[in-house]
């Protein structure tokens, strides 16, 4: 009995280890697939890697920098980072601060020299120690820190390590010039890989990271727009909402909440790279950090709304009168300030100007917001209304008005956004048929060569008819 | 006149620059008053790097090491971490990585060499391109990226350097002993000096910033109410509330919003920390990311409390009857959720259990709760009621009930941290000090040895007086 146990012990051990082994390429798949550069990445610090061990490996190389070479393998594995931002930003901060704190070295070799032998080990001590002591400190300053943290690092590494070496080896001179020869080697070779092979801009993923925050909230309201149409109990409407649509539009906004420090650290390699695609030099970075802040905002004022609806569920029948009268508002400021949300997403994707249709939800969401006011002002209420049941609708409602005033709000900046970086603007046709959306219900019927727009204007009473040309 | 003028320019340039070097001088005050750790942690780090440059600097050791000291300096100055956690991290992932990647590097030489002269640089070649592939690779895991981040870099780099420079130095054991005696003479040094020079603790940190965090969605709260309550004109609260009380709560909770990567980033360096002062072996640091989880989901609540209040004024004057009855659960829900926010946030500072009036003040905010829902349901409104007046109370309400649910999370995720962490509980004649004070008024009166209590207990008719000493 026993041993039957401890033998089928071992076979689900034995078992169990293919499943293991499974599982493991089953997450490594995974993570190559969330984000394939991933993989591309990795070959590109093999190959830096690869490329400078011959400057340590061959014989030639090896007798004009001698050990120094070394220095070019540990620079690539230092300095080589995911991002073309992020390796500029450690090349260039490596090469200055070697540059800065060698000369001081050889400075303060120099001094402790001047000193007599006995002076010497106590000057360069304590040169190096306020060096590094000074030094450290500034590495708290939030502007060191954002920008210059590892050349500060660095510089107290080089400083040191050539102001004690120096001592010893005498041809101080040459090891610095072979030292940052082999360092420019490295360095170079990284710059050069991360720039042309492949590139991962730091730039281009803050820009698609912000589009895609705003995307998220979009997809939120728009859906709770719908799902509150549902709560009304129109038949109709369930059909289609109730079931059908993934509710993965409830939890997207989430990761919104928790992007603020992945956005500043994509903001900050932004900064050091060179123009590249649509991305100008003195591309308007710190705009991105607003917009992200006021998304953010929005997530939260979504967040709230989230949980209280989760809460307390917004009664779907039987539906009173009165209800009826303010969720219609609600329905329509949630799904406006969402679709707004989503052209102004898409047209930074596009990287264009927010489209004039963008402003014309919001003001169709505003409006509605009035619509609602004035219901709460003049609708006269049942003799005794069930203020439990209307409450939850009033909260949303209210943290609705605040969405869109933030929706407005990332809007602007948007706006200010595609100002600065000279976004282009829609093209003429495609602008003429946004404010002809604008200004009626519009059918449009294409006929191969030319879109027929059908224009039931609100003042007009006869439907006109206009032929854009495609 | 154009003399004068480049003189007074000139004037302003001159006096400028003693005011940029008072404020220079001010930023430096004031980074380090934020944090005086700042300044010690920077004198340690010199203090470490003087210590070891004598590894290199006099002549018996220098005998003894080579140039291999010059690592034990570079491990200083890149192992040298804020924390105690954060250091203890590098110095053992770059120990074992160079002890494991040295050992690969080994064989890989080995491996090498039974190929032939010419196969040689062709397998060694590719062996650091693929081990360097699939290492940084291995970088994008989660649970790599958050604890090992560190020990791989240096993986693949001593690696590198001992498959590439074994081929020419030869001694290729010798160099391994060397670099890893200096490597963790620097990696000692900087542990020693770190954990017995005032320790900046990452545990004690996450554990501070936690309990700081609760502690101003507290003053938020607290503060709230007491607006609240000064908005029903009540005109003896407005005098104390209405200009003495800093307003300053009401943005203090901002902070917590965006705490979650630095709260990430301590757990990951608590995790590494010996036992240290209250914080035993195994102590429970991932409670403290659910606990900071509820946090920010609670300052979540509070932000769009915050905007909702901003963006439509409460109402002042005059207030209606049917307001006033809404006001005063509002105003309970609001200061008795702050109150025992506080208290559990005081009792995480002292490391102790929440006491059981902070469980009280949950229940009253509870039942303030209900108060208000069965107002709702039962109280009729004036004939024509303004719900634009009532509205943005009721949206307090609102979010209120889920404050409350999420305080209720916080004190029970705090409850099994405590139970976890093995926190105690009240001493008795606290505890017993707290129950009276849910019991009824009580008004402590100290003579000296004894705490006179004085109660008004609720059933009772005559009040009892307890005498606890203290």
């Amino acid at each position: 009995m026993m041993e039957m146990n401890s033998q089928s012990q071992e076979k689900s051990y034995m078992a169990s280890i293919p499943s293991k082994l499974h599982e493991f390429i089953k997450k490594i798949k995974k993570i190559g697939e969330e984000d394939p550069r991933r993989i591309i990445h990795s070959t590109k610090v093999g190959l830096a890697l690869t490329l400078v061990s011959f400057f340590y490996y061959f014989r030639p190389l090896y007798d004009g920098f001698g050990q120094a070479g070394m220095w070019a393998i540990l620079t690539v594995v230092v300095v080589f980072e995911f991002t073309v931002g992020g390796t500029l930003s450690k090349s260039i901060n490596r090469g200055c601060a070697t540059l800065l704190a060698g000369a001081l070295g050889v400075g303060a070799e120099y001094l402790a020299g001047v000193c007599g032998e006995k002076g010497e080990p106590v000057v360069l001590g304590l040169m190096v120690f306020s060096l590094a002591a000074v030094s450290t400190f500034a590495r708290f300053f939030p502007n060191v820190k954002r920008k210059y943290d590892y050349g500060v690092l660095i510089f107290i590494l080089t400083f040191s390590l050539v102001a004690v070496s120096g001592y010893r080896v005498g041809q101080i001179l040459e090891l610095a010039h072979q030292r940052l020869s082999t360092i420019l080697i490295g360095g170079a070779t990284c710059m050069i890989i991360s720039i042309f092979v492949c590139p991962v801009w730091a730039g281009r993923d803050l820009h698609f990271l912000v589009a895609g925050n705003i995307e998220k909230l979009a997809a939120f309201l728009q859906g709770f727009g719908g799902e509150l149409l549902a709560c009304g109990g129109d038949e109709s409407s369930k059909d289609s909402s109730g079931k059908n649509v993934e509710k993965s539009f409830l939890n997207g906004y989430k990761s919104v909440l928790n992007s603020k420090a992945t956005e500043e650290s994509l903001a900050n390699f932004a900064w050091w790279e060179p123009p590249h695609g649509k991305f100008k030099f003195n591309h308007p970075w710190k705009q991105y950090s607003k917009i992200g802040a006021l998304t953010r905002e929005c997530a939260c004022l979504i967040e709230s709304l989230n949980t209280n609806t989760n809460s307390k569920p917004l009664t779907p029948s039987p539906a009173s009168e009165f209800s009826a009268k303010i969720r219609q508002p609600c329905v329509e400021m949630s799904t406006e300030s969402g679709k707004a949300l989503a052209e102004i997403a898409a047209a930074i994707k596009k990287m264009r100007r927010p489209p004039p249709s963008a402003e014309a939800h919001v003001q169709s969401a505003k409006s509605a917001a009035d619509r609602l006011r004035s219901v709460l002002q003049n609708s006269s209420l049942p003799p005794k209304p069930d203020l439990q049941e209307v409450a939850p609708l009033l909260v949303a409602a209210s943290v609705l008005i605040d969405v869109i005033r933030c929706a407005d709000g990332i809007a602007a900046a948007v706006g200010e956004l595609a100002r600065e970086a000279g976004f282009e603007g829609l093209k003429t046709n495609e602008a003429a048929a946004a404010a002809v959306h604008r200004r009626g219900i519009v059918s449009p019927v294409d006929d191969g060569d030319h879109v027929v727009v059908e224009i039931q204007a609100a003042a007009a009473d006869s439907p006109e008819k206009k032929i854009i040309s495609t």
